[in-house]
């Protein structure tokens, strides 16, 4: 029990105590090589004690994963991923990932990575547990987390970092990692392929691109709903003098606060820096429409989730009352088939994919289509804790091998809890540097793991008996 | 461990053995009285055996329950609810049910029974918990379970049964149990409270009513997709002869054998009952419109689950196509957002509402509210273990205070399990009898929920047993 918070929290504990990872890559001894385990962690930050992260739906956040490690008997070869949450029912991912051992544990490493596909169908099948969704929700993303873990598994395997990986696939090993249930009303696999095929053009000089100069990003730091006006203010004009042509605002809580916000940090970057507002679903239709009038003076040029994540008509509706201003929503859609019909009904401009909520890599890839046949761009959600490491690789695969284009694309950035990671994401002048290391970079340092592992890492001890005196 | 499924489960474990509940209802001594205990069980029933509740996308289903019981500090009063799954992953709701601890232990019991409304919104907006879903899967289906079990107290402190003490309350007081956030586009409060009143009239008969003869009731024992032709010939034929007007025919996994079992029910039961099928989301939107197609010959009532249940624009597409084939959709519908839209796209005929999928009795009253606004008829699922139980009472609720009609609605049976319920349902010709003791019904018998704990109870140790010999 960790007093502080005054929940009774019940623990998921791994049969080990945590030990160091051994460097990653090593291919060799992988003939036979299988699961021995998939180990879960309660990872969480007390992000909350400074506000970062704060908006108008979530004021307290504790960035915190479900962190899942395949582990095999090839000496040094793990798979590491995560979930994200916010805090409090983290312990609840932590057993739904456990849940999967039944589909990993035992198996030959090679049948997992060699066909991404049919283990990313085979864990969304378990009837049983798809009762607990169907395809969304806690057992979707602990799914997610377990796909995304063997991805990091291959991409080690594969001595690529996971963009690479999927960017050096043909069209046709790409289409057989999507699930195409309940999309081809809108998506048919021939499509699909006739996207990719028309994206082999001029993809050599994209990842050229790619590897000098990086993908373009945006970044939320100055915008917290918790920040002081000042803060505000400052870390605006900072986003713009590192580079930044985008940044972003949290509004939704008070519409006269918004308006007051919105108007600093206009004054602070000047007409030409794009400012997305993001109302975290804090608005029913008709509230959005409204907001978003209130704001249009200072030009907001997208809003991000300005209702529940499940609403397609009311988007549609929203969008056109609010035209030109964009409509971005993604980090909460729970799966491919919202996303599908949110295209569909032509509900939004701007598709912010995350790389935890929907089920790993596989899923996203079938977003990524799906938004390259409607012609939307994808400039994903990023943040929390391990989110920018994560996604950044599924942007970068979309610019090469996808989309083929930078043009409006933009990838979240905040700079909070890189340092907690082996290989954490480099951004500089505004653009992400494409990852060069093996794997998802989504491994977390041992002694960040250890330290912050909830409630008895040193950092949680600590604030226990600080809250104790 | 247990060694049957092959799979490691980490159990959550009440903090106290198993005790026999006392006999419910004692108001007495209330003044004060506080919540003391969330105690929550993984309980299991082994029905993949004989194939009961198998269908295309379910084959081996392990009916099971995260069964929770609010234990408060006055004499013999608890509140009991439970969450339905199909077997694996029950450990993962046990674990979402023991996270809600912080919002109900050392609260005052007259608080929460008090504000059904607030308490439900209390739930539903905790803002990291939230993160879960939002308002989908694993942690909503939680927040469920205790809202009911919150429902249960209030009933049984009331002296009533749920289905009463809902129907006894004022326009008012039923209006202020919803949230109507992302529904006001649909339904504003001033729209509820028109539904309401207007049925008033006639209340006292519908209730003597309902005491006299029940509600009508279909069953789906005939249909699961594991049974015999001639099982399912026999069991379609006892269905008439007991009363029923409808069955229910599980399909999906095969169309010809789906064509041939279609014939066999048909022929069985004669062309005046209705025969409604079910395909368990197994159809994409093409696939659904050529299937229903082919059985159309047999005349279908309606066509249950055709597509995911997050399909809205797909459900209106095989909609427009199968007429006047209906379509019926509910179960899996994640939340009232969804519901909303699906009736705002003319998706759907037959809301087929469960008792455990939403957040409890108050996100189920907002949906009836829908359904009454779009003058569509709900008709509840049920079935599993505890459904049946539970949901008659939203149904009965329906018929004397909200549709305030029985015209084409019919409340789903099964005959498995009802016999580990202290008040189980009582159906006869083919109708559901009222409940008349207080309480939601939910409650196992404490010898039920020792035997068939999950893997501890004797049942499943039994199991474990057989299979290592």
């Amino acid at each position: 029990m960790f007093p502080v918070r005054g929940v009774q929290v019940t623990q998921v504990r791994p049969a080990d105590p945590v030990t160091i990872p051994a460097a990653p890559g090593a291919a060799a001894g992988l003939a036979g090589a299988r699961i021995v385990a998939l180990d879960c962690y309660d990872v969480r930050f007390p992000t909350s004690l400074e506000h970062d992260g704060s908006d108008a739906m979530n004021p307290d956040p504790d960035y915190s994963a479900a962190y899942a490690i395949l582990r095999t008997d090839a000496e040094g070869l793990e798979g590491h991923a995560l979930c994200f949450t916010i805090g409090r029912g983290n312990e609840v991912m932590v057993t739904a990932i456990a849940a999967l051992r039944r589909h990993v544990v035992g198996r030959r490493v090679e049948d997992i990575a060699g066909d991404l596909g049919a283990f990313s169908a085979a864990l969304i099948g378990d009837s049983q547990l798809r009762w607990l969704g169907p395809e969304k929700g806690v057992m979707h993303m602990a799914i997610g987390a377990v796909v995304n873990a063997a991805w990091d598994l291959a991409a080690k395997i594969a001595g690529k970092p996971v963009w690479r990986l999927l960017a050096d696939m043909t069209p046709e090993q790409i289409v057989a990692l999507v699930d195409f249930r309940y999309l081809s009303d809108a998506l048919t696999p021939a499509e699909a392929m006739d996207i990719l095929r028309a994206a082999r053009a001029g993809r050599e000089e994209r990842i050229a691109e790619l590897e000098r100069f990086g993908h373009p990003a945006y970044t939320t730091t100055p915008g917290w709903i918790g920040y002081s006006d000042e803060k505000l203010v400052s870390l605006s004009r900072q986003a713009v003098a590192d580079g930044f042509t985008q940044i972003k605002l949290k509004v939704g809580a008070d519409l006269p606060d918004d308006v007051r916000r919105m108007a600093l940090a206009r004054e602070a970057v000047g007409p030409d820096i794009r400012i997305a507002v993001d109302a975290n679903q804090r608005w029913g239709v008709g509230q959005a429409t409204d907001a978003i009038a209130a704001l249009a003076p200072w030009d907001p040029y997208w809003v991000e989730e300005p209702t529940s994540p499940d609403e397609i008509l009311g988007l549609a509706v929203i969008h056109d009352a609010i035209a030109p201003v964009k409509i971005a929503v993604g980090e909460h859609v729970a799966n491919r088939v919202i996303f599908k019909q949110i295209l569909q009904a032509g509900g939004a401009d701007v598709l912010t994919i995350d790389a935890c909520r929907v089920a790993g890599v596989n899923e996203n890839v079938a977003i990524l289509l799906l938004a390259a046949k409607y012609g939307v761009a994808v400039c994903p959600h990023a943040g929390g804790v391990g989110l920018c490491e994560m996604v950044q690789h599924l942007a970068m695969f979309d610019f090469v091998a996808v989309a083929a284009t930078h043009k409006d694309r933009v990838l979240e950035y905040v700079d909070h809890l890189h340092e907690h990671f082996t290989d954490p994401v480099r951004v500089t002048g505004g653009r992400y540097l494409a990852p060069t290391a093996p794997g998802f970079s989504a491994e977390l340092r041992p002694e960040s793991l250890r330290a912050y592992e909830f409630p008895h890492g040193a950092v949680w001890q600590e604030l226990a008996g600080t809250a104790n005196q």
